[in-house]
């Protein structure tokens, strides 16, 4: 019977108060200026994010494996310039009270992001809207009102699309405009800006395009010209019942059939440790890349050292502006930072253990976000393993399939992705991504079906991608391992019975991956159907000790590589990439690639460009997973779970001599007699 | 508020009563002089099968659609005339009273199917063991004792390779040996027999080979005199624990989660019928080919006329005799023959409705199976769609995804498949399979290392495939149907607002197919994306109401064409393919592809060898999902499900207007005030 201990808050998140000690600690400090405002604004210095600084590797496993001291705790720290022009990452430590700040965006980028590849801020969409409202909306107000029905009482609401422009320094934002409905998402109007706001001064900002109906304009004069002089095809506005709503269209009826644990639970959360059965993790929730887990352990033994989110991303196609280019990279808006309250129930069994989290990002607080993990022993409704047998031996044995499932639902604009770490008793770990919510849709104008169908009235729903990266930073009996690959083949062999006769057996084909750029196993070619990260040291039988990555994946396209935005989403380009483990290379995407992709602050491939030996090494998984979405009109009013997803299993092989559930209480036998 | 109605009962299986009227009626005719016996010898004439014969597709139609007179219920009957060395297959009816029996075979196959293509019997088997005892047991005593410890209280049993030979014609199989245990499968001894029991007459069986610790030997008598010379290798018994144990090695403990319908069961079962929500379907269970459903339909509205489990085939690779050539074709045994009693809590939750089954199979009367199909209501612990908004509008909308899961799971000798059809309330359905069970393994002789992992003492668990065939008669509005594909692709445009750029962007790419051979959709070459089964009606924006497959599937190499055996499995070329209806292309396997996988009774292929037309047709979709399956030691002692599958979502795709779970009384809204 496993106990909880202190292991796991090395891996913590910050705590409210430690976030408070380290913003004060920045605030204090005579030399850097920095705004205390709840929303500054992009000319002022601006504490954007303070999240934890993952202690590094190293010190981690001396602390935890060798008993040496706990690691310090530090904060990351990110300061947009706005006074500077310029983007600055500190480390802040020790906690509780912090006495250095180091900078270390060079260091950890091995280049100075320019201050346009940060991210929007709600200072700098605030004064967005107001000049969108200002240069836009005040003068067009007899269009707005014929076609769209824009008045005091009834507004509009922006979706922007990304990148902002076509190369570095550009930040030119398409704001398509949307009816101001609950999943306003889906009720395009067919009117979009394109604005320039690359100055950190919005004085300079300029409106440099417009789109109205399909017609472009080079100015709102233009525009409005056009328009009143009966030069344009109007849009008239018609009222339409908002298709969009969630409301329910009739009453709740008998419950659905629910969950519970007749003798209690047989999980135990404390703090961010979590004991499960044979089971043990840490989980945190960063608020860029989402949710994680660490040093998880079955049976004590160390399996995996992290496994986390690291970046969502999509590649959209339309005819309209706004999502003609559209690639979003959402970590450069923060996945975990949407992690919002769980919905009892529906998001989560009523009986799930449900856990705030704490962040700190663009705002001048750390804020609550209340339930929003959630831990459940999950019956699965199949059994793990079942054997019935009435040949020379009667009788039954089996167990059901019940496993530990950690939760966080993040709700990115229209989309929400779920995220499941789920833990089985067979040794195995799942990563799960499903995605729901409402799609991005855009006005339909001719030329636009050729992008997607219409899903609703005027409204296409347009083709794009999901693609969704893991760290999988298994540590299997130890740091060194090694890359293996096995598939099956068709070869000739002689029938030793039959003379002369030849026939073709699968046989079993094993390999030794050598190099990183060997191990990189690309979407777009045949990829060996087993891949194990494994241990020099071999199991009871022989052989290596491994845990399998098993990729659920219904991936399209992602870009392909002559296109200059592909750089910040070189991961995409693999199934499964295998790196050597650095420092310096925590993870696949960064804060700064959305608005920068031309040259992104990290670009996944470089992590291989080296082609660095991958034996006996410590090993890093970066899996690639998703799905190719063509709306349809089923998507209204949200995309639905079932068939939208992937993920990976974590599975051992030989990596024990046999199955550990073998071991489980739930395990049933039955026998006549 | 749907109500149940008669109309299943045209897809029922025999019943008890049904099934005695059919052999009754047979064993009266008395030209045919058929066996009484339970198990008749294979030179007796015997009844191996009485099963529903399925009326004819136009005919059911008319019953259920245009009020017309329901079809006849009528058997389907399959004789062994041992006696004339042939098959013989009837169409038995009407029944309570039947009153006419038509040779079908010819009609059937289009072939008449040649005795040696027959199942093997328990009466067969019988006289197999009997012929095994006497002509090597018996004469090895000394042999058996020493390596295998075999005496009056110790004994070995058998588990057969397939097919029986290499050619047309042949019944040569080899026997392999295994410890007297439960879940001997995992425990083979290294000797193994050839016996060609191709004469209908045992009299004339002979013993062809003996594999004894990898060496071969022509007869009984040379391994005899070479074993007792000590001229070669021997084995010595060692005893050995029993690893293959499913007992349960610690206590039980707390009880895992468990699902209850906390305001009752929300599904209803009638005979044969199921409904469900908006859900209504008939189900049965057919002996050979296993489970199915008919008329599916979602509103009332058909979706489809049949989805049915058709075949589960798997090759292995061995350097051991047995094992070798082996290409299992389990419909060929019987794959709903095995359909035993599911295990509350375990196989199925304690809350589903359990359903008890009937087959005549190889046996002289029908048997009751009890409680060996189950039908439940499942909460898949996510929700079906939900969306949490905090920009402009603030609110929850969402639903948990509760599904009914329809299943059986058959234990086919070592195996056991998991069957499932899932219904979920956004009008997709599910077919599923899972495996679990014992893998069949080979002993360890030198060169067997090529074949897959040792996994127990002396044991090698072999590299094999697994391949499931679906059958999946959608009827998108109506029988005349279309075959779609649609996927995306990066074509360069101009981007209208910067002079001179271009970017590639993803583009909806959509064709029609016209012929069969153009909707065959290889393993071996790179599928489109989405495919669809549609109408030409459209939906509300205009696009063809359709509903898509998406096919899960982690398979192998099914087997180079180029071998003779490929044609009884030739449905495992396609991952999905598409063929006009036809009464005489009912299921893609048989009865006689096991034992005659040379000249099979069905070879799949010639379904689409005419390359017929497939526009606004009666189409059905032959889907081929599985996995490749290298054993490892935690397949030691069962398989575990987890991983272990693969299956088909059929999904509604521009059928609806909009989601039909929008009209779901379990959406759940939340709003702030
Ligand atoms: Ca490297
Ligand atoms: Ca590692
Ligand atoms: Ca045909
Ligand atoms: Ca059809
Ligand atoms: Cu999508
Ligand atoms: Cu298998």
């Amino acid at each position: 019977h496993m106990e909880h201990n202190d292991h796991s808050l090395v891996f913590a998140d910050l705590s409210a108060v430690e976030y408070k000690q380290v913003r004060d600690y920045m605030w204090k400090q005579p030399d850097l200026n920095i705004s205390k405002k709840a929303t500054a604004s992009p000319s002022e210095n601006f504490i954007f994010l303070i999240d934890l600084r993952l202690p590094k590797k190293s010190d981690v496993l001396r602390y935890l494996d060798m008993n040496e001291k706990k690691p310090d705790r530090e904060a990351s720290v990110v300061v947009f310039y706005g006074s500077l022009g310029k983007i600055e990452e500190y480390v802040v430590g020790p906690l509780p009270q912090p006495t250095y700040r180091k900078t270390v965006t060079l260091q950890k980028y091995k280049t100075q992001p320019p201050i346009n590849a940060r991210p929007v801020t709600v200072g700098e969409y605030m004064q967005l809207f107001a000049f969108i409202h200002k240069q836009v909306f005040k003068n067009l107000t007899k269009l707005l009102l014929e076609s769209f029905n824009v008045s005091k009482e009834s507004i509009l609401h922006p979706f922007e699309g990304m990148p902002r422009g076509v190369k570095s320094g550009d930040r030119r934002t398409w704001f398509a405009f949307f009816r101001d409905y609950s999943g306003m998402y889906i009720h395009p109007v067919g009117f979009e800006v394109l604005i320039n706001h690359s100055n950190t001064n919005c004085e300079y900002w300029t409106v440099d395009k417009l789109m109205y109906n399909g017609q472009y304009f080079d100015t709102v004069e233009e525009l409005k010209n056009k328009y009143e002089a009966g030069k344009i095809i109007k849009i008239v506005f018609t009222p339409i019942e908002n298709y969009a709503s969630l409301k329910p269209r009739v009453k709740p009826a008998e419950i659905s059939p629910q969950q519970y644990y007749p003798q209690g639970q047989r999980f135990s959360v404390q703090k961010n440790q979590v004991l499960y059965l044979d089971w043990s993790f840490a989980f945190g929730l960063s608020s860029l890349t989402g949710m994680r887990v660490f040093d998880v352990r079955f049976k004590g033994e160390r399996i995996a050292y992290e496994i986390s989110v690291q970046e969502a991303m999509s590649v959209y196609g339309s005819i309209t502006p706004g999502m003609m280019l559209t690639k979003f990279l959402d970590s450069s808006i923060g996945i975990g930072r949407f992690a919002h309250e769980l919905v009892r129930g529906i998001d989560c069994p009523y009986t799930a253990t449900y856990v705030d989290t704490y962040r700190y990002i663009d705002f001048n607080a750390a804020q609550r976000f209340r339930n929003s993990i959630c831990i459940f022993e999950h019956d699965t409704g199949r059994p793990l393993r079942r054997h019935f047998f009435d040949f020379f031996h009667y009788g039954y044995g089996g167990m059901p399939n019940t496993a530990l499932v950690l939760r966080t639902i993040t709700s990115i604009g229209n989309y929400d992705y779920l995220w499941d770490f789920i833990f089985y008793q067979s040794g195995s770990i799942e990563a799960k991504v499903h995605a729901t919510g409402y799609i991005s849709s855009s006005y339909y104008v001719k030329g636009n079906l050729q992008f997607g169908h219409q899903v609703a009235n005027h409204t296409i729903g347009n083709i794009h991608t999901h693609f969704v990266n893991f760290k999988v930073d298994l540590d299997v009996l130890g740091q060194k391992n090694i890359f293996q690959t096995k598939d099956m083949e068709f070869k000739e062999v002689e029938i030793p019975w039959v003379t002369g006769k030849k026939a073709k057996i699968p046989h079993l084909v094993e390999k030794l991956i050598n190099t990183e750029q060997d191990a990189a196993m690309r979407y777009d070619r045949k990829t060996p159907r087993y891949l194990h990260i494994a241990s020099n040291r071999t199991n009871r039988w022989g052989h290596h000790r491994s845990y399998r990555l098993q990729v659920f994946s219904f991936t399209g396209d992602h870009l392909p590589q002559t296109e200059p935005e592909e750089k910040s989403m070189s991961w995409a380009r693999y199934k499964v990439a295998i790196t050597k483990y650095k420092d310096d290379e925590l993870t696949s995407s960064s804060l700064y690639s959305q608005n920068d992709m031309w040259s992104p602050a990290v670009d996944f491939s470089k992590f291989i460009e080296d082609n660095e030996s991958i034996v006996q090494q410590d090993l890093v998984a970066w899996v690639t997973t998703g799905f190719l979405h063509i709306p349809h009109a089923e998507d209204i009013p949200n995309t639905v779970t079932v068939g939208n997803g992937g993920g990976v299993i974590l599975r051992p092989h030989n990596y024990f001599d046999e199955d550990p559930s073998v071991n489980s209480p739930d395990a049933v036998y039955i026998t006549p007699k």
